[in-house]
């Protein structure tokens, strides 16, 4: 039987979206790594109303498991051991060990600072963080707030954690080995995940062939399949439990035989890990104009990419690209600065001056200003040249705005090097 | 009399963690602009029931406003706009003009790729997004999703967006437009904001600074002050109505007087907006090892920037240092790559180079392997030329990862822009 789970975080700060929840997501990924559907995610402030509120209307929605972050600290505003008391109906009672152990954690900071402290360590704000649900157990802190496992009379199991991650984390593992939980998760069948991503397909096309490999007979009914365009590329997230595993493995074969030129990944694995490999043994160099940097920004963010790259240049001005990458002015003055020949010279340009056997240029028009009807704004001609290999070039017009032509010309030119490299 | 409103996010891909939520986050700041209280937010899978059951806990809880987004394109688990139908208990029907517009966008979009579509343009799939329900008004697609602006009788009015954040965003600014949202917001009390940016000035200053602002007889209690540490800047975000404008005026002076250095910004102008402002009249050039191609492409993303930015040289070998930059192959061996006096020199090359009057040139190790005792992951080496006005160097370590390291880096020399030019 599948297990379900909520989150509920709490914190006005994130509501206000001064901080990024960083919990929630990486909860969800832990809950669906044991097995658990995460059925909702609550953002709620620091009010004892809405935080009950919102534990209420996630055991309505039937789920085994609530997971709250944040509202544990010392201050009025922190509320949730008390939110999670009312909504479980369980008296509150100070925990002592709980108590001492805070105690003794708040000495050590204090002493650290100089800093003078009650003789058992604790002020009335603190000694509120030993406050247990009966029947709950709590969980040792990581900074100064413990958490709680607390067992609902049918309803939830609630797991409280704090909500700095770094606390949180810790933490969490900790509840993992807690007896409830551990007797929850056991229910759970874990989930097994793949993922196929595609560049080049609309949306609208793979929900065609996604609808046709369902009527060629392939029951797909069981499997969670999510589609999601992610930065231009297609990105194909299928889950499924482990009955399901063949009419998993005949979607994936299914979706790369239908779209055979556009998927470059059937294993979840990206362009850049992909590209990284093909460039073993190889020296690249880039020239950019208009992504003015984006493409080798993107190269050199793998750790060891001085293996195989060499460096680039971003001929922003005509002048760089005639002093910088040997591309004659009469060239630019005949054909343009974004045109095919110029790319062409670049790629040329920069296999000589750097001395490397891969390069791609890439020069188009980024607006918001200097499109003209030939060459509008998002036109972007692409240049790739693998000695001992071959050559490509492409020219089209990219949507979007100044910088999703920009990101999108980066990327373009990114599965050139792949389409020229394997 | 506070405008409060819900928030629903739908989709698996943001439940599974598989994209991040830059919509809820976004949505929350706009608004609260408009004096608007978030009360929570919502995530929920692409199901029918989970979305009305998100929309019925929202109005439980007495907001006066539902944002949604995502769930709105054209295959079967998109159901957001059925959903919002069934909650407001209203029907859909074809919205004939805005099939014909969808019909419009889809023949460009084919016409672009050489493909061909039915005669109007538009499958079954397509056609289920000019669905709309009674009474509502749709927004204009910014892709090929419509939004819709849903007045609930004796409920909240629901605005119904789409997922991407590219079209998310312009869809918004239409929808403020709308009759029922317009005369929603007329209620609301308006906060105003300003935002003081510094670099340099650790946290835990700040908060003890705030302390001593407080103690010396300022009483900011009624404004709402967050502070943010965002990329390595510090963001002070100061809300407030209009009672108290002159107390947070008050505040706006004190933190630049308590922290002249490192307030490089009293009124939100971001550091990229500001070098802009300085380079007016100059041409620029750069030189980026470690940071390869970041600190380009950064400059680059400003429109207008080829008045001011002729480019740069991404040196990521030392061959290129050489070839590309001027910088003496004795120079590196004796110093190393990454050393005061290799930067300088490529701060030097790339004037040179660029026949520029401004450069700025960054090598480092970013790591995570190449680290010493003398030169460990995290030291970078910067130097700044501006012809006729001087030179600035700099050398420190930046802790974080290899990523963590590259950004801040460009993130630095932006500032050391900042101060050699002003």
């Amino acid at each position: 039987m599948p297990v379900k789970a909520g989150i509920v975080i709490t914190g006005n700060e994130v509501l206000n979206s001064t901080i990024r929840d960083e919990n929630g997501p990486w909860l969800s990924k832990e809950l669906s790594d044991l097995g658990v559907d995460v059925d909702s995610k609550i953002v709620v402030p620091d009010e004892l109303e809405a935080i009950e509120s919102a534990l209420g209307y996630l055991a309505a929605r039937g789920v085994d498991l609530i997971v709250t972050t944040g509202g544990l600290g010392p201050t009025a505003d922190d509320k949730t051991a008390e939110a999670v008391a009312g909504f479980a109906h369980l008296d509150l009672r100070v925990d002592r060990a709980m108590e001492e152990k805070i105690g003794a954690i708040l000495k050590r900071y204090a002493s650290a600072r100089g800093v003078d402290l009650p003789g058992d360590g604790l002020n009335e704000a603190n000694r509120k963080q030993a406050l247990v649900p009966e029947g709950a157990t709590p969980l040792d802190p990581i900074g100064t707030a413990p958490g709680l496992v607390v067992p609902v009379a049918s309803g939830p199991l609630v797991i409280v954690l704090p909500g700095p991650p770094r606390e949180l984390r810790p933490m969490w593992e900790d509840a993992k080995r807690a007896r409830p939980f551990v007797d929850l998760i056991a229910r759970a069948t874990p989930l097994s995940t793949f993922t196929v991503r595609m560049f080049g397909t609309p949306e609208s096309e793979l929900a065609l062939g996604l609808r046709e490999i369902e009527q060629s007979g392939l029951d797909i009914s069981d499997l969670s399949v999510t589609t999601c365009l992610r930065k231009g590329e297609l990105e194909i997230d299928v889950r499924y439990r482990d009955p399901q595993r063949e009419v998993a493995e005949g979607l994936r074969e299914a979706l790369a035989s239908r779209f055979p030129k556009t998927t470059f990944s059937t294993d979840g694995t990206g362009i850049d890990e992909i590209v990284a490999g093909l460039l073993e043994g190889r020296r690249l160099a880039v020239a950019e104009s208009c992504s003015a940097g984006l493409l080798a920004a993107r190269i050199a963010s793998r750790p060891g990419s001085s293996e195989y790259f060499s460096g680039g240049v971003v001929s922003y001005s005509n002048r760089s690209k005639e002093d910088l990458l040997e591309v004659p002015a009469d060239l630019i003055e005949r054909e343009g600065a974004v045109s095919p020949a110029v790319a062409e010279a670049m790629a040329r340009g920069a296999i000589a001056r750097f001395e490397a056997d891969t390069s791609v240029a890439i020069t188009g028009v980024a607006g918001p200003g200097g499109g003209t009807e030939e060459k509008p704004v998002g036109f972007v001609c692409f240049h790739a040249i693998g000695t001992g290999i071959g050559e490509l070039d492409l020219a089209r017009t990219i949507p979007g705005d100044r910088n999703d032509i920009r990101e999108r010309s980066a990327l373009v030119a990114m599965h050139m090097l792949r389409r020229l490299l394997s």
